[in-house]
């Protein structure tokens, strides 16, 4: 990437101070939302509320125009009309701002002439003024090392994972969902109508980033498709990167990806096979990007796919094969160590219990879930283990209680040692207002909290966690595969 | 069906008196439960504890024997260990019982041949004595309408979704995960290793049941191939039959399966081909089977494809309308009508507005989800709606349950007048115990609450909701094929 543009970018993501252009007292209004994300996220530089009509916003005295701004400004959020935007990049020039984050939409996909008229003149005088845009139509930036944000009640404390996405209500969800897994973000740039900086630029930019450690994407178009794979490739020669495509399908997804930034789709098969080419992760879904997500920011480097299986009652279990070896996963049986283990512990049942271990048939005998895991996690015979937890027991509160509070700390007991990669598996039922009043659902939302917060991948079901799984070793197979070709090839 | 079995059930199934042969007042044993849930779920009739050790149990006085027992026994629901089980069968003869459920396990399941011959026996004893077993190794009935259960905390109202499990625990999480989405059931039968009734026995009883209106099944193995299909054929003729196959894959899933419920399985090819060809609907998790009857149960039959999407932001519609076409349902343009309504309502979106109907441009404008699908219910263009709740928006606490609150009255309202079929979706995240405290999540589960109880089909994905539909529309659409046939054959 250019040296230049991740010094603009490295300079406003991390800005003295920021302004607020249309920052507003009004609550329905998005100039009041950016602005008062700065104080609740704890931006400690200055904040600079830009509105001609008021003296005040939000308790910071306001400022008629950029120009009247004191400090230096390093970075700007603008949420004015988009006629109003070709006045205010002049103005950025004359304070040296060099990158502002446009929210301001209804330009190009509007699909009116002259909102793309007015769009190509922004860009037209962005490039004049010498200044980068972010946008339009987008939510910018979510970073919560330094104070910015885009949405409320997202997490607070930062973490590994970036993200670069077309559309702010994904970015918001995948920060909110993800959040839920235990994921924690460095930078997720929400990038609309990429009229200037687009996704090859982000991609660049994150894949530099030693702060970010897996990217996600979520891309509707993209603008030019050698220099994106170009980019793609950077990057996931750098880390893993997971990319999914908005407006795969037909007419109705062309025309909603157009109302939506502009974008014109292409085919989802050559989309998938580039991806893949790249040597990124394509994901189907917005919850599968999450999935995988979680996979790899909390898994190590795995390449084997003979997995065990781990806890739940027989239809549980024989589910969890299909779905296992459906995803492409081994199950190899029980290798004669473990069974020679199994007879000093569980006489009664050793001979009968297998891989998947069903936790059924444990009922009343001196084995349970946790027990059996620990002597699974340490086999050479399998490279990883999926743990279902046991979400329904014949007992009432306080047996089921204590049974799922032995499993969790069980699993996490043997995540602590890192005798092998695993995921646990515990549904996320649809609750309603009653359930979340339940001690059922209580429990295993505890449970799932203690889980996920010990750095534990936590799938909902197991159809989820194999196939993230299984894409997570195909990606570092292939991985292994480039790297010997590498050191083949630098031995010529 | 045989006659004589339809009314032996019906006996069974609403029993005059239950005798639990091995009540007892250990809470970590299944008498103790078995005979619980009885006086939980309000069973009406006598309750006969059976326990030689016991003078009482739970408050009823015990019989030693089935034989001490004084009143008429209609139904007995056996959890002593399976050695005994002959003993009991020559029992039940002498006192006219006919059907018995036998929790009882560690039988074939075992691998273990002494276990095989005791199971043979078994059958031998209840053919000499004229009973009819449910199992081996299952969890029997759930019958809230006669007070019958094999869980706690399931509903206690009953409803008109019948099912038979192969699996116990598979059954119990499909009535738990099925309530949260409001389903009710009739008879949920957990039949096990199938000795004696089996998988087609229970399809014809239910088949014939008219509180039952839609089927689930989940079959490990089939015991007879051509008389299961006769059966589903006639199921399905008469009412929707989802089926999930258990052990489809590999060898994982084979060993699992034997190891549950010692059955034999097949190729998962072999199943849907077979199962579609019965005119049943093949289900692919125990999710996508709840999914399913989630459909059959809430939606008239329909069987066209095209469907107008409202609300959610501009990357949910995307994604929605990726997921729908790639579901095979079409998207048809908003026709011109619409597009005139929309003008008088919405003059600054009506051109820019389409299918779906990005609900995050209409910020600020006189147009909101609820509105646009008021416009888009009536219109000949759509078979049917998807509607996104918006799960995320730009408020605080008091604009954004106004903002929810709203779109939900709309969907009931729209609901209720029968316009037009419709799905809501509404993501269910992985709660921990925090969030479940957290007024966003809260304010997500009271208004799924409110649509699930205006008996809306809520799903949690797009994905999911989009591919449960198409495959309900391709159900009518052959059942409707079917009649044409069988009109045009009775001309001749």
């Amino acid at each position: 990437m250019d040296a230049g543009l991740v010094q603009l970018l490295e300079r406003a993501f991390h800005p003295r101070a920021i302004a607020v252009v249309g920052a507003s007292n009004n609550p329905m209004s998005f100039g009041y939302h950016f602005l008062r994300h700065l104080t609740r996220y704890g931006f400690a530089g200055n904040i600079y509320p830009v509105n001609p009509g008021e003296e005040s916003v939000q308790g910071f005295p306001a400022y008629h125009r950029l120009s009247d701004i004191p400090g230096p400004i390093d970075y700007v959020v603008c949420c004015i009309p988009a006629q109003l935007i070709p006045d205010l990049l002049r103005e950025c020039r004359t304070r040296d701002v060099r990158v502002a984050h446009l929210f301001t939409g209804r330009l190009t996909e509007t699909g009116r002439a002259q909102a793309h008229e007015l769009e190509a003149e922004i860009l037209c005088q962005a490039r004049i003024h010498d200044v980068r845009l972010i946008g339009p139509n987008c939510m910018g930036l979510y970073h919560p090392g330094q104070g910015i944000s885009f949405g409320y009640d997202l997490p607070i404390e930062p973490g590994p994972v970036g993200g670069l996405f077309q559309s702010g209500g994904a970015s918001g969800e995948f920060v909110r969902y993800g959040a839920l897994r235990g994921l924690r973000f460095s930078k997720v740039i929400s990038y609309g109508n990429a009229l200037d900086l687009d996704e090859s630029d982000f991609l660049d930019y994150l894949s530099q980033d030693t702060n970010t450690t897996v990217i996600a994407a979520y891309i509707e178009g993209v603008k030019e498709g050698r220099r994106f794979l170009r980019s793609l490739k950077n990057a996931a020669s750098t880390k893993p990167v997971v990319a999914l495509k908005g407006g795969k399908g037909g007419a109705g997804a062309a025309r909603a990806c157009f109302s939506h930034t502009a974008s014109l789709t292409g085919s989802s098969e050559v989309w998938e096979t580039a991806v893949r080419q790249a040597g990124a992760v394509p994901a189907e879904t917005l919850e599968d990007l999450i999935d995988l997500v979680v996979a790899f920011r909390f898994l190590p480097p795995t390449t084997g796919k003979r997995v065990g299986v781990v806890g739940g009652g027989g239809g549980k279990s024989v589910l969890s094969a299909d779905e296992c070896e459906s995803a492409g996963l081994e199950l190899p049986p029980l290798p004669q160590k473990a069974r020679e283990e199994l007879k000093a512990i569980a006489p009664d049942l050793w001979d009968w219990l297998g891989n998947p271990a069903d936790r059924s048939i444990m009922q009343g005998a001196p084995i349970d879930t946790g027990k059996i895991l620990k002597v699974m996690a340490p086999l050479p015979e399998f490279d990883f283990i999926i743990a279902n937890i046991t979400e329904d027991a014949p007992f009432g509160q306080e047996g089921m209680t204590r049974l799922l509070q032995t499993e969790a700390d069980d699993f996490i007991e043997v995540w602590r040692k890192r005798t092998k990669p695993l995921a646990v598996v515990l549904g996320a039922g649809e609750l309603g207002g009653q359930e979340l009043q339940d001690w059922r659902w209580r429990l295993l939302a505890e449970q799932r909290q203690r889980l996920v917060a010990a750095g534990i991948p936590v799938y909902a079901s197991v159809t989820r966690a194999a196939r993230s799984l299984s894409r997570l070793v195909d990606y570092y197979r292939r991985r292994a595969a480039l790297s010997r070709t590498d050191r083949a090839l630098a031995g010529w």
